[in-house]
């Protein structure tokens, strides 16, 4: 291939990724996909997917470009699926419309696709290629991707601490640690998740809703209560909207109550009387949750991390020292050879706090089929 | 003034600044100054306090600008001094020379010359000016300045800790939180501080030295042990080299063991049979403490912030999770709304390590007479 024809495919490619993220808030249990045709230098079609059920990227930009489709080119950030789900096959769709080449970003990860939608197209005799920004488009559908390869969603903890590791003074004040930005910014990670994990505890010391608010979104993320022994309040807020899970180890009296409060509730007994959380993200993943994020205590996080279901640590830092406290990541290692050093994927300033991304799995390895 | 005058003082004053910082490791009690004398555009003469009992600045630029000095602009980063200490008076000294200008970036805050060595120089005739870069002059003497304003040390606690606020596993388990590049970067605090104080806790778990290693200097700083029962063992490596003072709450039978070992014994007692901690930073102020350097644990450096005294907090934080252990600072505080906020006068990268440089003392406001 040219130089000049790849600085175009990765040009044509970061527009369709572009397009792909207007997705963000609503695709779910779908991945985010975008797509631009291109004829001649022009782009004559572009399309995203907007949710669950409606047209895939593909079909939007192939409605716009009509006739002009023939002889294109079209990118996609995600392989063009080949099954029949709820709308017809994109392949199908492509070779009908004249399309002469298909560059993907990625291969579909989802095991009724994996490259059988390129393989389809290449047999038709549409010129294919993949591979096109693949890590950044891996990184727009991370979740869909873990769900696809392991069964279970892409889990990010989040949390707000001081610079000496504390969420709360020990009597459990809390209320602000970081800063108005800081907090503004976390509404946008609770909004890309398709459900939200917490603890008892939390829903009874804060009683929070952990549902998007300060800007609009179309849908509100599932919420997931850890609750071994079914005391979450039935008048607790975070029952007040639809799409509440109580995930217990043990049956108890609270439950009818709970589920006639709009509560599901799933038993999933593990270990010393406690919710077994593997169970509980591989059941999230049946349930076509993608992206996880985690807003609890340090109890929660630590029994995560130290699980190896913790993918992402988002922590915001408030430049402020409480002294004893909460602590942030609760668990015990014996030895400090065994300590967690996450890769740091990124620091970046928020109001008068700083945010770490840090990640412990990376998604190109623990990925990989 | 003119605007290019102003630059040019600016610059000449950046020089003299660049050479007092030659004295960073080495003038202790004294102040780092630097001089720059300027005739018609050229430097006629350079130099830079060294050590005590040897020429001020003033002098050695004097020495080399010999004749050319008439006339000349003297650019010194402190106000030369106007009473007879170990050398005479360069204030006299600038005159003599037939110097016409006299720039200083800050009055000298020692009581003894306070406004009186550029007072006696525009007496004599001579053109003074004050104040040109006074923040960066400042910074350079900060210890200094705390020493004859508040008669005692600036203190800055170091802390080397995990992302989630830890020092060490609750075994005392610490090497290496942070990694190499951040360690050596330790090395230069000490050798800039005239004293470094730790615990005997430290002492007994680590039994660190508390000099400069991995460079060369020819001074180590005075090493401080708060040891409230006078437990340090007289075998303790911080005791290999001269200048150890332990400062106790009460006498005890080791006392004449530690000082048969070379170390001072001071009793300090204060509140809860501890040591007196105001008392002994004002104690290191008359033997001429202008820095002081804090490794030890949470402990002391929690007693030091809560008794108002820490003035600085050099923190390390290794991109590491470690969880249960010992906390960086070991405080209660009885409302969130009583935090510490301190103000962030650096984040820099240090390796894979984030350094923060957290100031509590704002030495432009807290060292105002």
């Amino acid at each position: 291939m040219s130089g000049q024809l790849q600085d175009l495919d990765h040009l044509y490619m970061q527009h369709a990724l572009r397009l792909a993220a207007n997705g963000l808030y609503t695709t779910t249990p779908n991945p985010r996909v975008g797509c631009v045709i291109v004829r001649d230098g022009d782009i004559v079609g572009e399309g995203w997917h907007v949710r669950a059920g409606e047209p895939h990227a593909e079909v939007h930009a192939l409605r716009m470009a009509g006739d002009r489709a023939r002889g294109a080119t079209a990118y996609v950030t995600l392989e063009p699926c080949s099954h029949h789900g709820r709308t017809p096959p994109c392949a199908d769709a492509l070779v009908k419309a004249g399309v002469a080449r298909v560059v993907a970003a990625m291969t579909d990860p989802n095991p009724q696709v994996a490259g059988r939608g390129l393989a389809g197209l290449a047999a038709a005799g549409v010129e294919t290629a993949s591979g096109v920004l693949e890590t950044e488009a891996r990184e727009l559908n991370v979740g869909f991707i873990s769900r696809m390869l392991r069964g279970r969603p892409w889990t990010r903890i989040k949390l707000a601490a001081s610079l000496d590791g504390r969420i709360a003074l020990d009597d459990g004040q809390s209320k602000w640690i970081t800063g108005a930005p800081a907090r503004a910014d976390v509404q946008r990670w609770r909004a890309r998740s398709c459900a939200m994990l917490t603890s008892v505890e939390t829903v009874i010391a804060d009683d929070a809703q952990l549902t998007v608010r300060d800007f609009e979104v179309e849908r509100q993320p599932m919420r997931i209560v850890v609750d071994s022994r079914l005391r979450v309040p039935t008048d607790a807020a975070i029952l007040r909207t639809p799409g509440v899970l109580v995930a217990a180890a043990v049956d108890g009296p609270n439950r009818a109550a709970l589920e006639a409060a709009g509560a599901e509730v799933a038993l999933l007994p593990g270990q010393d009387g406690r919710v077994d959380l593997a169970a509980l993200l591989l059941l999230l993943g049946t349930r076509g949750v993608n992206e996880l994020t985690v807003e609890a205590g340090g109890v929660l996080a630590g029994a995560l991390l130290q699980a190896g279901l913790a993918d992402e640590l988002v922590l915001y830092q408030a430049p402020v020292l409480i002294g004893r406290g909460r602590a942030m990541l609760d668990f015990s290692l014996a030895s400090l050879s065994e300590r967690y050093a996450p890769r740091v994927v990124e620091r970046r300033s928020v109001g008068s706090d700083l945010r770490w991304t840090l990640r412990f799995t990376d998604p190109a390895q623990a990925f990989q089929a």
